[in-house]
């Protein structure tokens, strides 16, 4: 409750911020199509549709099905619920029309899906009501709005975020003690799910990918679940893995390696491998700051793989994370056609990022770290405690 | 996987039904954004920009992230998949000027959330990259396509469905048992989610209101999660409750009512509502057919409560369940605003419906029998063993 309380706060802020004069979400069956702003504005799901309007005095006003009415006012976020029966369209005119609004921002986007919780449909509706009253041109995308509500978190969601990563650290430190020739992805997986469910925490994101796990050089590649291939002598085996707290995500990576039989460490190929990671990370978090663009942070990290000769890694080097796995608008990406203009929203304080970046090493596997950091006004932060030396097993 | 398969040939053979050319639907990031008919289409969640496009023929293609590609071939439902790295845009362009339809059917509705997967922004960005090929008013509504796709139910489905009713109709007999004066809503709603969990199903909507329950004169009303009120004698209780069996659901309510000291049976009042309820509930089954419309058979229902002197229901009869509790596009409801066209979708076979007409009785709380059926050529079967007797307790 309080969390909403606290983002609808900031939201009115941000309108104040950017003089921009109303933002209006709109929603129905919200199990079924969650528009990714409601966790901030309502609990639970809401059946009927249902506006929730919020302008640059935070004065909030909520119209919702007469059911849902007791559970919204309870929030204490709104100065007005309304709870209709039959329709919801006079009481939204009425609102929007004591406001009148010059525009009226609706969460739609192009480039990011975290502001693109409006369905088309829902769209085409709210443009026929507000034709009624002539207000049909004034809807805009609230695209900057709901970027800077989710990116900037509020210590209370960096707390849960910093507890995400300390639930999901432990568990990887079991794993490693765990790894050993002839195990197999998917027992590595059970172990983690049983560590994980005994906990009480749900995964960042779809199980059946949370954890990934990787071992050797022949794998099924990212986002694929972990199979009944054995780990054996002289394989990488790499984990992609976060819990949530409270609703926020921790999403880490970590890479091992299988010694050989009479290897006391890793051969210098995989050494190498993994200092030019570690050194990508450490080079990218240092350009990571507010004002920069995701595209130079991406190309600093991207830069050190390749030169140190090493194929450059098929994704951006970092997203952005919350309540999602993968959250926000800003990217640490290249300038490539399905990130959109993501690569181009400056960085600012308050984001959470990871840092991903990833090589072949022929004959072994992949190395693959993934790290989670917070933008402070003086520059990125380890959120996460850094992997800097390959774990050893076998 | 088989589901897959079979929902595939499903949406082609209704193409070829309505003498309609082509489906698409376009999504990215479906563990955040989910268009309802992604299980019909793909295993998981997919990250990027994915498109799935399927003609008449069957012979689906899908074009999604590289990473995604293995999980999608291995479906077994496509004729062709293509993973890309950078961008989609030449592989969806290319593969629509291929089948060059007249028309593309993408997922938006504005009278059924469970038709209105795409957001306004991925329709923008379809629109935009249509236009370098001029399709760009080729674009309309799959809302037929996607609505028989999910309200005729194959076998398959009906089984899970009957599955759900049976776990969930267990749970209640045990409820029956349980109840007694001091015990309250929370503490029935508790013994209903343990009675769940240890059977490992999922809840058919979400947990803080499933179950619903109920008691008294005086309580939150529907959608509203159990409280700390204390069931007493002469209460009404009811409760509304499903669970999942292999992301099938159940919908169901059931009606109990505690005796007074010395009371053998229900008063009058009571077993009147009562009676009523279920009086409405088999006349409204009996007016369920193919052919009919929702808006007629609930008006059955509503004139039968009316009739009795109460006042009507402030929700629709009954909806279709599916995937979701609240599924598909027909619907047994009165003409109001917020139900749109809905109750004018003409009833077609292999429709699972609920029937849940509500009363209330003064001074003692809620009459409400939710049943489920399903639509046969010859009329509407029980799913659910009705509940025909007022159970008692206390």
């Amino acid at each position: 409750m309080s969390l909403i309380r606290e983002k609808i706060a900031q939201a009115a802020a941000l309108l104040r911020e950017f003089d921009f004069p109303c933002w209006l979400t709109f929603v129905r069956e919200t199990g079924i199509l969650p528009d990714p702003v409601m966790p901030f504005l309502a609990p639970g799901h809401l059946t009927w549709h249902s506006a929730f309007l919020v302008p640059p005095s935070g004065r909030a006003v909520a119209i919702v099905g007469l059911y849902d009415k007791k559970a919204i006012e309870e929030t204490g976020a709104y100065a007005r619920v309304e709870g209709y029966v039959e329709g919801y369209k006079a009481p939204l005119l009425a609102a929007l029309r004591e406001l009148d609004p010059p525009a009226i921002g609706i969460n739609y986007s192009e480039d990011s899906e975290v502001c693109d919780g409006l369905t088309h449909g829902m769209y085409l509706t709210l443009r026929r009501l507000l034709a009624e009253i002539g207000y049909e041109d004034r809807l805009v995308s609230s695209e900057r709005l709901v970027a800077a509500l989710r990116a900037r978190k509020t210590p209370g969601e960096l707390g849960r975020i910093r507890r995400a990563i300390r639930e999901t650290e432990t568990i990887f430190d079991e794993v490693g003690r765990f790894l050993a020739p002839g195990r197999t992805e998917q027992d590595v997986a059970e172990l983690v799910t049983r560590l994980r469910t005994v906990r009480g925490l749900a995964p960042a994101w779809e199980e059946g990918t949370c954890p990934a796990v990787f071992t050797g050089p022949d794998t099924a590649g990212a986002h694929y679940g972990p199979t009944a291939r054995a780990i054996a002598r002289g394989h990488i085996v790499n984990m992609d893995f976060g819990v949530k707290f409270e609703n926020y995500c921790a999403d880490l990576q970590r890479t091992f390696y299988v010694r050989r039989e009479g290897e006391t460490e890793a051969p210098e190929a995989v050494a190498r491998g993994f200092r030019t990671i570690v050194r990508a990370i450490e080079a990218a978090r240092r350009a990571l700051r507010p004002g920069a663009l995701g595209r130079d942070v991406d190309r600093v990290a991207r830069e050190t793989v390749t030169a140190a000769g090493y194929d450059e890694f098929p994704h951006a080097l970092g997203h952005q994370v919350g309540r999602f796995a993968h959250d926000g608008t800003a990217l640490l990406g290249p300038m490539w056609e399905k990130y959109g203009r993501r690569p181009l929203v400056p960085i600012e304080g308050g984001m959470v990022f990871t840092l991903e970046p990833r090589l072949t090493v022929e004959g072994h596997g992949v190395v693959t770290i993934e790290e989670m950091v917070v933008v402070t006004p003086e520059g990125a932060e380890f959120l996460s405690t850094p992997q800097t030396e390959l774990r050893l097993a076998g």
